[in-house]
């Protein structure tokens, strides 16, 4: 009597079926059989991994860590989705008949009849770089607006995936204090652009105290001062003061959310990496069944497509993030060659800059370590054992080989530390050509009174 | 009694086969079968879509698609092939001997013509960016036709090429809507084109009767102005306003065109790997018999050699199209800095470089979408399952990993996003290089007869 | 009675030995047998056109066709290897002690006084463009004598590599028409290069008929005038008149050389890929045997390893006229803008510039064409049916796809057509700015007398 | 009675075992034994040649080559790490408590104390080339001293692993000569910089001598102007004049040692690779067993490990050498165009620009030898005969291709020869830049007063 096993051979064209009597040495036997072992082994520890995390490590999941992330965006109207705060990815949910969408919509109309304000005043005044700014000012805010209503309508679907992504990977766990690492990340983050506005607000209230020459009151003064936008082209009324300052809140705050939003969302997706990168590197040089590699590799590309996922909603604010803080450090370091400022002035704009280019930087950075978590797996892979190199382990490493796992902007280019290379050149070119040429025939503020005026200048790109 | 199979495996330097006793087990069979079912099955239902569709979906085959962008490209003397209201690519051909080509010739001579004109008058007037313009034009549209009509040599063969991969892939049908999006297209491109001409003339004729001194009427006086290359070098005739003018209208519309002729093809080619790209994204993670996956890849491959095909024809008028585009984006935004235009003017500068930046974008854009969807089929390829993870599978892993689809300027640098950021980087540092240094040594046009006499800057670059 | 054939099958760790009984299906047997029926042809073929071909077509064998072109190099002191006009590599030697690197030894020296003399004149003068001019022409005709030098004691083993390449893949043949196409060349380019001198001369010996003031005969003003950078610094006698007329045309004709050079070694080593290449395209899509692709695999490595071989030699060469090439074409750029030139100059300026931009285009191409012709082989490699695609035909498309054949300029970049790209995008960036920020201070050469001075500047850079 | 021997075949999901009768032809039996006696042959060379070169060639491994660097380094407070002159890596430790560590903290408080005198002074004077030159030269000493620092606490794990690599690697022996060319190289490098600064300061003395119109000695003055940024704060004490002396003197020393460091480090990294594929070479197109091309494998991938391991230490040394050499040769060519300069000074630049470019080219082309190094192998891959071709040779391949092995700026850039083709570039179009328009409004330094005041300038290039 014979018995038969069948195995497709990694061939040409043909499946192969080889049949051969029960004549297999025990030794090869025992050995599959442990590999068997192993393997069920492994998926039992999973389960009961499972088990145990889902009580208390499951806080550090993506839904529970950018929780706040996302309550301090509704806040200010942005990505207006429902059901934040559920635990569960299935709680999320968007429909357009919801008071968030209305509140939403309501502030894009707002942004936008500041827009019409300040392109108003831009054919009124001409080009010049106040006028340039304030349009750059509120066309990034607005665009942010409505690229977080666009990603609302995707972001309960990405969610969804990632969940899953996460629970099929349970037996890494869940990344160590991430909740923790984005909520302090949060908190400090949005103080520094507190302090940051504060005291752009207090320079600026400090120097409108100065050039008090008529009857106004102070608050009435740094208004229209500071929203020339607005006050060159219609009288001053309490109502549009009261609605330009919220304007400009609420825009200031999207330009430092949109940078925050990419940050975070970066540390969560780069987190899964590193765990499963973690797991690769505690196996480097051992023998480990097909198996193990199959599901490794099986892990990998479901990070790397659900990073595929989560681009396709947010690359567009990728795109925005870095050509506005481009614009705005250029603008920055154009005010910087303009010696007429006094102390206070120098303080704020060093405090200013810094805090821009810092944000900028670590934007870049966290969005560009997704792309290197990704490359970690390949020298794990090439230090795989000669004994254990099969089909799946050569798969792995033509997929890491291969594969571009990073977010873009707008799939123009990949997020990885080259693009901070290109930008820091292109700043310093910028400034060399600055440097070189000294100012720009802009040569105004000089005194007090063009001060008073020019304020806007400093005020748009805090 | 012993039957014998014979199988080729994966191996080394000999071909090995291996003959054994007709002991496989009934399951092995089975499933043998039903994937030779299956793909029979297959093949089946290709037939007789076949047969379904030739009837109503044939409309949006390649060559019944473009038919109308043809017609309206020898109305204007390009692209003298014959036959392309047909719907079979054999019935295209291309002859020297023909009235198409005649016409050709003669619209190149009347091109050559003008050139020389503009040249004589660059010779006499000196290098400035007026005389610059005319001959960048003139040369645009001469090199434009010249590269037609050797594109029409070359089309009859590229379109049966294209015509037979369409038969050969008839089991993904033909691409939806594909011809009434491109007349939607064409229609859309040339009304644009139409507008901005109108307009661009229309401001040109009110300022012509603006500075009317003379006894000439208005649109002799428009004519002189306008054409100022052909009426500085020699005196007024009504035979030489005449043929100036069409060969002015001819020469815009080429340069119109040929950013269309681009787009549209690469929507075309586009398209056809989005049908397969569709195909091989519904069966993602599914254990497929691997000649789906040979048959797959086999038509990657011929859309491939098919792209390369129709690269070898464009890829000088994808050149001419960038280089084009960003002379005169270039010359226009020297001319934005030239503060001393009056409303209308500044109105007509808008309209007409957001027409041309428009077209740009679109047609790069349009162009990199072939080299983005030859992508896609990546991410399904990294999804095969470990069981249906055979030659062909990898085969197909390496050509969409080392092979290159993209059309090309002329073999210079692949059509892909990065051409648009790397436009967009150029553009933006001349606009600062600009803006840092004002205006060039060119002052003139402050005032109404400077205007009469410049006029034709702002022709050229419409 | 069992007989056994033995194979090894592609595994991971072990060699397997199958063996088994004379049971093989006479169908697989023909098959093989016809295999090796049609690779025993093959060679036969081979040989019997190896018999035929070396009576007629040796002369298009490297060494036959880039005789001339040694033999003009040698002429001028380059390249100093003995055997050149031998039909055999082994003919090919380099000593130090012979008269021909005697020869260029003397050249050296004179050249190293000649740039001496320029050194001198830069300090005296100070840093201007034309004495910047007058160093980096003798610089380049220095380095250029040096590095053919070098070349000579390489080429002898390169050319033996050569030349047993040629014999090995004598199954394609020899490159049709390759003696004649490299003789026609190496004739228009060395004719335009003398009209260009010509030119140049007669120019400068009508100017200074022009300005002759004082005593001197013709030729004595000429020749001050032309070689400022020796009577500048010494007086004017009839040896260093001619010392110095004999080594600016020596130094002249290295500069046209080593462009010239460049293009015919890669026109000649493009060819043998282009012969390959026909006979891999006349396959396409064909099933052949394994034995069929090997042999092609090692033939294209052949290739491959010369051209680094090749490289090695030539490639500080490349360099040296990719850099002479844009120092020259800037300066001329510089010269362009400088207005105060009569017609007679402005004509021999675009005769020149026309030559020197014409001539570096050329040489980038033809030195890109390596590259280019070396991908070609890819689009083959993935149409092979999936019945034929075996090892040999993966590790070819391994090889294409990783390897990079090309010339390289100092091992710093690849010759493709991208370098192009490169060049043309520094030219017209450097030529924007010129244009924008008008000349340089040094505004000399207005009037007659100070153009007799001025000359040299043209000279240089012919 | 059936003997069984299994093996595991390069297959999909399953291990396949093959059992046999006894009935193996002799011949291969043979050459298996050849092949396993050829193998353990090999190791049992490679273990007598490890008990050989022990003895005297020893003196070339990492440790004992690099211990004279650091010993230089130590004494100059740099990389206090314990146990440099022992002949094991064992016996290097590093501890916070040490009398090292100590003395590095006191000279890292110095050049902070230092920095804060050059921030003080820039806020007094302004931003100017002097006072931001003088900002960078202590910026870079500080940070210098703090990578070193860090360095050191990793230094001795890595050293661990440098060893361990080169005992494993003990058959291909020792680079020969390493100690004794990386002394040399120290030798050189530090004498020049010695040259260097004497030179500089020879200079600033005797023009300080020129100046003394007060009743101040020698010295003195000599030291106030040199260290304007400390005594243009607070007045002058003999105990600031030798601590700001000693301070200058390490800051000078650290930024070429920093260079010196990376370039002997790609040495002793690079040699290791050439001794691989000095080895691998030897075996071009012969025939080899498989064992032979995994411990190739394995040797290449443990030199890449080392290589990141490194790398992971030094890049950020790397990119601060980069910087800081860009930061410094773009200032001295704003020097060189300062035409008011007499001749000493002229000499005396040259001297120093020479100095520099040579060290950042060293620099850049040793640390690029790492990544060249690394290439070698693929030319030796491709040309594996058909017959040897296996897994293990085609994963070796897949490495070459597919790894990055190069010291990196941390990890922003791969230094191969393609940096420094940009870093030319660079510097090539600022030159161009500043020879267009001229010097900047620094228009200073004419006088011998302006001259005794600004002589900081060159002193901080040094």
């Amino acid at each position: 009597m014979v018995k038969e096993r069948h195995s497709h051979i990694f061939q040409n064209n043909q499946l192969l079926t080889l049949s051969r009597s029960e004549s297999v040495a025990p030794v090869e036997v025992t050995r599959r059989l442990t590999l068997r072992h192993v393997q069920s082994d492994f998926k039992t520890n999973a389960l009961s991994t499972r088990n145990l995390v889902y009580c208390d490590d499951d806080v550090n999941s993506m839904l529970s860590s950018l929780c706040c992330v996302f309550m301090v965006a509704q806040a200010f109207a942005l990505c207006p989705v429902r059901g934040i705060t559920g635990r569960r990815a299935e709680d999320l949910s968007f429909t357009w008949r919801s008071i968030r969408v209305f509140y939403t919509i309501v502030v894009i109309l707002a942004l936008v009849v500041s827009l019409g304000f300040s392109f108003t005043w831009f054919l009124i005044v001409g080009f010049t770089f106040t006028t340039s700014g304030a349009i750059m000012f509120y066309v990034t805010g607005l665009t942010c607006c409505v690229l977080f209503l666009k990603l609302a309508t995707k972001w309960p679907e990405v969610a969804m995936l990632w969940q899953q992504t996460e629970h099929n990977q349970i037996r890494y766990g869940y990344p160590t204090n991430l909740r923790l690492k984005i909520r302090a990340m949060t908190a400090v983050i949005l103080t520094l652009a507190l302090v940051e506005y504060v005291l752009s607000n207090a320079n600026r209230m400090y120097i409108a105290s100065q050039c008090s020459t008529g009857t106004f009151d102070l608050v009435r003064r740094y208004i229209m001062v500071t929203h020339r936008h607005v006050f060159g082209v219609i009288g001053y009324t309490t109502f549009m003061a009261l609605f330009t300052s919220i304007v400009s809140v609420i825009s200031s705050f999207y330009w430092s959310y949109a940078d925050m939003f990419i940050m975070l969302v970066s540390i969560a997706l780069a987190s899964r990496f590193r765990l499963l990168n973690y797991h690769l590197k505690e196996v480097r040089g051992k023998v480990m069944p097909e198996c193990f590699w199959r599901s490794a590799r099986e892990d990998y590309n479901a990070l790397s497509h659900l990073t595929s996922s989560v681009d396709s909603c947010v690359s567009s604010i990728v795109l925005l993030c870095f050509a506005t803080n481009l614009f705005f450090i250029c603008q920055q370091l154009l005010n910087s060659i303009n010696r007429s400022l006094n102390t206070i002035q120098i303080v704020y704009f060093y405090v200013s800059f810094g805090y821009l280019l810092l944000r900028t930087i670590a934007m870049a950075l966290y969005a560009a370590s997704i792309y290197d978590e990704s490359r970690v797996a390949k020298e794990v892979l090439y230090a795989v054992p000669a004994h254990s190199y099969q089909v799946e382990v050569h798969r792995f490493l033509i997929q890491v080989a291969t594969d571009n796992v990073a977010l873009t902007g707008l799939n123009f280019f990949p997020v990885t530390r080259t693009v901070l290379l290109t930008l820091a050149g292109t700043i310093v070119t910028y400034e060399v050509v600055l440097v070189q040429f000294g100012t720009t025939s802009d040569s105004s503020s000089s005194n007090m009174t063009a001060l008073c005026l020019d304020l806007t200048t400093v005020h748009y790109i805090q």
